[in-house]
């Protein structure tokens, strides 16, 4: 598998990685395939959604905050239940369909690693289904 | 890949693909493999859930608008942050196993079109990775 | 495919299934690929997150009871809708990178069979995909 590098700056914070992504299928020469992005983090997951308007980005990380929030009733003592919520809520693996060399995605959309829990280093495994 | 056109009538629908994933399979001759299905919108994902008792896309829709309501605070000026929401937290692909030409699903189970920004004109695409 | 039996014992609860997984590869003798996972029930769905502390599983279903809990409304007269709602935001499939013989995990990664709507016999079907 490749491996994607993200430092995240923020507690919450979507980075766009599409260019990243796609860069990998160019030096791989892949034409026609799938393409597997599985994040190895528990308090981070994938989302591919709008890349057009980045207030879309604050709002889906406004809405996760009320959608699980950290309650005082949480056992876990490292205090992030809320990330890891979050992140099983958004979920840690994507599929994308590759033709023609290029990630086949709609006229909006974007691959977004979605951090709950940061500021942290974090990785991204991706890997490619070749069809010949 | 093959795409699917899904018309939507309400601003929140369920409408069930099932038939229309099969029939492409059944039209590629695939016997043996994996169906990636890609919803290539930011309003919209795949839920693959109850399709007996059609109540049920009901009550999903309805818990949906509870979990991701539209706040004052969103940013987002098209309006439909809520929908973008709703998007993330569903997923935007799935991973159905084909055995003997069939897609494999629980005796429950069917595969919904999940619009949450309609109604609108909209496509699912999807990609067979045969297995020989 | 290849099935695993999960026994659950509660209502909600997350059953680690890496270890039956991982039996699975070794017995195919699968050194290269991705492996799919599905959940063919329709009031549960599978969770990749962290396998390290337990606190983080009750965490995640005290959570999961907060943003889908029952309502008066719900039509379906089965009175389970907040698990299809639960099944529905966590998703029934994932995907599985192998690499030498081994499922790649993050490190404090662990695989979930999320029952919501327990006690009750579940399947996890698996499907590998080879790379050679």
């Amino acid at each position: 598998m490749l491996k994607i590098s993200v430092i995240t700056t923020k507690t919450n914070e979507l980075t766009e990685v599409t260019s990243n992504i796609q860069k990998l299928i160019d030096e791989q020469k892949i034409n026609n395939g799938i393409c597997v992005v599985f994040c190895p983090h528990t308090t981070a997951g994938i989302i591919v959604n709008e890349a057009y308007d980045a207030d879309v980005k604050d709002d889906i990380i406004f809405s996760m905050e009320k959608i699980s929030p950290s309650y005082p009733d949480f056992k876990h003592l490292e205090g992030n239940s809320s990330a890891h919520v979050k992140a099983s809520l958004i979920g840690n693996s994507s599929n994308l369909i590759v033709e023609n060399g290029k990630i086949q995605l709609g006229r909006w959309q974007g691959i977004y690693f979605a951090e709950f829990d940061g500021p942290r280093k974090r990785e991204l495994w991706v890997k490619i289904l070749e069809i010949i």
